[in-house]
């Protein structure tokens, strides 16, 4: 069976999309920590980040860098976190989270926002990627 | 001045080292959310991960792939957690955390090795790099 990733880049669930090329998506976290807190996901569907082969991982990498560029001119921030777990979900992600605030990386705080929130907060963040 | 990180590659400081290449190095983390939780940093001395240059910062992800294959060989876990914060330490550094629970990567609970520990974990480690 299909992830829930997976499911997300088939377009079979729908979700706040920031970027897509042909290996790797990119979309917002729907619980977020902060607000800009994104997920960037390999197509290929490997639980643990370090059993992606290693050009995978390295592109996985280089295109999160390219979303967290993108974030961390959309939202106001210190910075841009990173945060692997995968805990929940067996689909490699990265966590891309701004942070102001060792809160912002514990995934206890979480914040909200309404539909029209995260549309124009992809909206925004697509712009700037 | 030189970072704190900058003073323990260059021996000024000391550490339980894993793995050192020319341009990145790796040491146990002495304050460790779980044992094994280890610090990968490029030898440059640069704050936020996402302003190394794409190549240096490429090969900071690379070089921490092999840390944690080691530390996964090494120490019983679920799986290596990857977090990048970067708030008290201005020197770009990658955490990798052996991981059982989400509390592994909250930075609230932490573990406590005596040197003999530290050393031993350190030589079990370095072994399977």
């Amino acid at each position: 069976m299909s992830s829930i990733f997976t499911k997300i880049v088939n377009g079979e669930i729908p979700c706040y999309k920031i970027a897509e090329d042909e290996n790797y998506f990119a979309f917002l976290d729907i619980n977020p920590n902060a607000k800009g807190h994104t997920l960037c996901i390999p197509k290929v569907e490997v639980d643990k980040i370090f059993d992606l082969e290693e050009e995978v991982y390295l592109g996985l990498m280089q295109f999160s860098r390219k979303v967290a560029k993108a974030i961390e001119k959309t939202v106001p921030c210190n910075r841009i976190a990173i945060s692997v777990i995968g805990i929940e979900v067996p689909h490699a992600h990265v966590h891309l989270i701004p942070l102001n605030t060792m809160e912002d990386i514990r995934f206890q705080k979480k914040v909200t926002l309404n539909n029209e929130e995260f549309e124009k907060l992809a909206e925004a963040i697509r712009a700037n990627f």
